[in-house]
C-alpha cells in the first residue's frame, strides 16, 4: 500500500506491470516479471542523490548492496545531482562516509556543471563570479580556475537601507551562479541583482530549479528553485540552468563512457528534473517512489512527464533479482 | 536631455507635446499647453510614493508646494503605495518628518490592503498570517483584529539541516502575506512554504510584485516581487496581489470620494503597476520620470503600457501652472 498524497492509500498491486497511461510514454511497474530484461537492458545506471540514494544524511535502505551487484554485473554507475552545496569532492567523502566507495570522477553535481559552463563557454579568468549559494559552488569554481566571490561569507552580511549610504558592488563580475543556499539574505539578493542589472554582458546561471529538496530525512526544504526565482523576480530575467533537465551534463557523461544514451537508464525522484533530463537526453527512465514524488503526482492527469518504469526504491532490483 | 538607459541621451524636446505612438494608448508630454486641460479634468490625484513624492528618505524637489497648490484648487489627495514595510500610520508620521501633513486617511498601502482583504473574504479570526515582510503588515493585521506571527521576529532565525531534526510549523496559519523584507532568510521561506503546502486552504498573498524599488535614495533595491517570486518558486503556487496593479484598493478609493475614475489620475513611476492600476480601474495616467522608468523603457517597442501623459517629476505641474 502506498499513500497517494491526499491521505488516501493505493494498492500498488492494482496497476502491477500494466502500462497505466498510453501518451506519451507507458510506464511499468518494475516487477520480478520484467527486471531482468530490464538490467539486461542497461549498461550505465544514472542516479540522482536526494530522495534515491539517501534523505539527508540518512541512506535509503539497500543501497550498498544494491549499487555492489550492479558493479558485479559490469554496469558502470554515475551519480547526477542538482544538489549544489557541495563539490564533487565533498560528495565522494560523504559516501564514504556512508559505506560506499564512489570516486569522484562518478559524480556530476550542479556545482561541477556550473564550472565547466564556464569553461566551456571561455569565460575570461580576469573576471570573477558573485556565487548565491553553497561551498560546493566556489570549490568547483577554484577548481576550474576562476575567481568566485560571495556565497557563504556573505551569509552574515545586511546591507543598511538608509539614505545617503551606497551599496557598491564589484563591476568586474561577468557572471552570477545560483543555487540552493541555506544563508539567503537581502545583501546577496542585492549584489546578484546589481551585477546581472548593471555589468553588462553579465551572465546569470542557475545550477537548477528543483522547488523543493530533501535536504534532511525527515522534510523537504526550498530548494535552489526559490532563490532563482527570487533573481528573477528582481532581474526580470531567466536564468540559463545547467543541471537536470538541462542535458548540459550529458556530453560529460558521454565523454567518459562510450555508451549509447539508449543504454542508460537514469534513475530518479523527480518527474520534472531527472525523468525530464533522462528523456530529453534520450537514456531510459526509472522513477523511484522514495522522494519527492507519490503515486498520485505520477497518475495525476495533469502531469504529463512519464518514466520508462518505477518502483518503490531502488533495492526493489535487488529484491527482485533475488 | 535625459538619460535613456543605455549611456545614450536623447532630448525630450523632440518628442514634445507630440504623440509618441499611436496605439493602444496615446501618450502626450506634460507641458504648457495642455497642463490647464489636464489639471481641470482630475477631482483627486493618486500619486505613488517610492520614485514619485520620495526617494528614501529624500522629498523630491517641489513636492510640497505642488501637493499645496493642488490642495488650494480644491483636489482630493490620496497616496497609493505598494511598500509594504509601514503602515498607514507610519507612513503619516513619515510625511510628517517630511513637512508635509497627510492624514492616515489619505493613505492607502499595501500593507492595508492585504489586511482588507482577510476582512473583506471574512478570514476566521482564530487563524493566524504568517508574515514574510516587515513592521508594516503586522500593525494593519492587528489593527483590523487578526494574528500575525513571523515577520521581523523570524529574521534572525536559522533553521538547522541536520538528520532527526523537524522544522515545525503552525497548523492554524490560514494565509501567507508575502511583502518586501529586507530580512528575507531560509526560516521564513521554509515557514512560508510549509504553510501555503500542508495547511489545507491556506492563502498565498502578494503585497505586490514591483522587481525593484528606491528604498534608498541614491539606488534601487530588490522589490516584493524578489520575496514573493522565491515563494513561486518552492511553492509552484501563484498568489492572489492585492497592491497594484490588482484593483482591489480601488474599491476602497471609490467608497472614500464619490467621484468617477474618468477623473481620477494616478500619478506613478511604474509602468507595471502605479500605470497599469490606474488604466485597469479607468482611471487617467501621469507617468512621471523620476523613479525606476527611464525615456528609454517608456519608448521600448516592448513596451505596451502607455500612461495618458507623462512628465520629468511631479513638480513640473506646479512649475508649467504658473
Amino acid at each position: 500500500m502506498i499513500d497517494t498524497g491526499g491521505g488516501n492509500t493505493m494498492n500498488l498491486g492494482e496497476v502491477a506491470d500494466s502500462t497505466v497511461n498510453s501518451s506519451p510514454y507507458c510506464y511499468k511497474k518494475l516487477s520480478s516479471h520484467n527486471i531482468r530484461e530490464f538490467v539486461d537492458s542497461v549498461d550505465a545506471f544514472l542516479f540522482d542523490c536526494d530522495g534515491v540514494i539517501w534523505k539527508g544524511e540518512k541512506l535509503i535502505d539497500g543501497i550498498p548492496e544494491t549499487l555492489d551487484m550492479l558493479r558485479s554485473r559490469g554496469k558502470k554507475l554515475v551519480f547526477v545531482t542538482n544538489n549544489s552545496r557541495k563539490s564533487r569532492k565533498q560528495f565522494a567523502k560523504k559516501f564514504q562516509a556512508l559505506g560506499i566507495h564512489v570516486s569522484e570522477g562518478e559524480i556530476f553535481s550542479s556545482s561541477f556543471a556550473a564550472a565547466m559552463y564556464l569553461k566551456v563557454h571561455n569565460f575570461p579568468t580576469d573576471k570573477k563570479v558573485y556565487v548565491i549559494g553553497e561551498e560546493g559552488i566556489l570549490e568547483e569554481l577554484a577548481l576550474a580556475g576562476f575567481t568566485g566571490i560571495g556565497g557563504p561569507e556573505d551569509g552574515k552580511k545586511t546591507p543598511e537601507l538608509k539614505s545617503g549610504s551606497f551599496f557598491e558592488h564589484d563591476k568586474s563580475v561577468g557572471a552570477v551562479i545560483v543555487g540552493i543556499d541555506q544563508y539567503i539574505n537581502y545583501y546577496k539578493l542585492q549584489y546578484g541583482t546589481l551585477c546581472v542589472r548593471e555589468n553588462p554582458g553579465c551572465l546569470f546561471i542557475a545550477t537548477n530549479r528543483d522547488a523543493v529538496g530533501h535536504f534532511t530525512d525527515l522534510q523537504e526544504w526550498p530548494g535552489a528553485g526559490c532563490m532563482v526565482a527570487a533573481m528573477c523576480g528582481s532581474t526580470q530575467k531567466e536564468p540559463i540552468v545547467v543541471g537536470k533537465p538541462s542535458t548540459f551534463m550529458m556530453d560529460f557523461l558521454l565523454e567518459k563512457f562510450n555508451i549509447s544514451t539508449s543504454r542508460m537508464c537514469m534513475v530518479g525522484d523527480r518527474l520534472d528534473t531527472d525523468i525530464l533530463f533522462g528523456q530529453n537526453s534520450g537514456c531510459q527512465t526509472l522513477l523511484v517512489l522514495s522522494g519527492v514524488t507519490n503515486m498520485s503526482t505520477l497518475l495525476d492527469p495533469a502531469n504529463n512527464i512519464k518514466p520508462d518504469y518505477y518502483t518503490e526504491k531502488v533495492s526493489d532490483i535487488l529484491n527482485m533479482l533475488e
